[in-house]
């Protein structure tokens, strides 16, 4: 079983994605993002979409009461439904779940968050994000035997029944445990983990667990946590993890040929 | 197995919907509406709700493209998330669905719809609404059988694979007979149905499927639709539909004891 993990950025194209899962042979699941549609809807509520970086470095959403409510329509709503839609037209047995739904993910409601504000840290306490502690494979397994297609995404429920924001990059390898998943492709909007941002020929071929860390150390914002989900998953059990273009026809496919960054243990 | 059909008016009180369905033996599913919600989502977005009225005196919904994504974003996200919560926390196995995911429900869309302005009729091709002629009951029964409890929303995908807004008191005829459901409890912002609006005491206890036609003529709006609803509820199978108050402690137990309108063949 492969898990793709679609990112939520503008250009992603669902499209693409969905007519290139027709060729592939493997059962899957799918976690999605909703990035671009959360700032774009955001923006028309007249919120400001609030982020905050920890003392460790890591950016992240800062989802108070009012944001989780914009959160669970774009992520659960909005997007999860095109999502499915776009899949189903391409003739996939796609079935959209939330995190709440069927107690598919129970978070662990952070209770305080610490945010670095120049040489400040500030504590906040009303914020409504998590991480991801249990899953309910049964459930997945159930539907993915009766031939459903997972489409995930947050939000999930905190163990007191609250709607918590979890970071897709970090759930991604709680669920390939859960699920005993040696294989991940996630689609982002880059060719993979380039070396130097701006030349997309810097791309890196190959990174090991070993290697990690280093480029963990040297990144910063999305692309951190997105190869802190990747060792987390590597860790894990996953076999590879492969990085590649989710806004190209034929996405899938091509990561698969070796247009990717490939990480491994 | 009982339908449970929740209004979507502001004062439905998932709460007390939730704690009264611990109560309830028999095995059930959910279908729920969201239109509060949609009128305020819609006005923070600056979006004017649209109705209008059909040559026979049906108000309805009228959902262009703009509209349906926030339909789909209220529905499937925002409201059905908040109640699978409110259901969760009282330990019932609740699972969000909307009509789009697993094939649940396909709609036939509208092409057109006529739109009685006056004495003129005004032909709409922009309509994203449309009738459920399809319902995947395998779905809806492997998830029961595994001890889920399916929470439904609008809206649904057409043949085209379109996203869909379906009026839910129509849906609910359909569901049933695809499910051979017997008993249907909708609980709405009314004690029944009252023959004179204004006076609570004027409920009727009972309307068999004979007198239902001369209901329909004297009522209007969305009364009138809930009351077609029940009709072809009825018609496809249903034995008994009891209209009754979701705002209330206890909802479903009361309308159970007889604090109703009773409807049958």
């Amino acid at each position: 079983m492969v898990l793709i993990k679609i990112g939520g950025g503008e250009k992603i194209n669902f499209e693409f994605i969905a007519k290139d899962l027709t060729n592939l042979k493997e059962k899957y699941l799918i976690l999605h993002g909703a990035n671009y549609e959360m700032k774009r809807i955001s923006k028309r509520l007249g919120i400001k979409e609030k982020f905050i970086e920890s003392p460790t470095g890591h950016i992240s959403r800062y989802t108070d009461k009012e944001a989780i409510e914009v959160f669970t329509m774009v992520y659960a709503g909005l997007v999860n439904k095109k999502l499915v839609s776009a899949l189903r037209k391409e003739g996939i047995n796609a079935i959209g779940l939330s995190g709440c739904d069927g107690g598919l993910f129970i978070c662990k409601r952070k209770e305080v968050i610490y945010s670095k504000e120049g040489e400040r840290v500030k504590v906040i306490r009303d914020s409504y994000t998590g991480n991801v502690e249990e899953v309910n494979s049964k459930l997945l397994i159930t539907l993915i035997n009766n031939g459903y297609v997972p489409v995930i995404s947050p939000p999930a429920l905190s163990s007191d029944f609250e709607l918590i924001n979890f970071d897709n990059d970090r759930a991604m390898g709680i669920l390939a445990k859960a699920l005993k998943i040696k294989e991940i492709v996630m689609l982002i909007e880059e060719k993979g983990y380039l070396s130097n941002l701006v030349e997309e020929s810097s791309i890196v071929k190959k990174i090991t667990l070993k290697e990690l860390d280093g480029f963990i150390n040297n990144s910063e914002g999305r692309m951190k946590k997105k190869l802190l989900g990747i060792k987390e998953s590597l860790m894990g059990g996953v076999e590879k993890v492969y990085l590649g273009d989710g806004r190209i026809k034929s996405p899938i496919s091509l990561v698969l040929e070796g247009k990717r960054t490939e990480f491994t243990k």
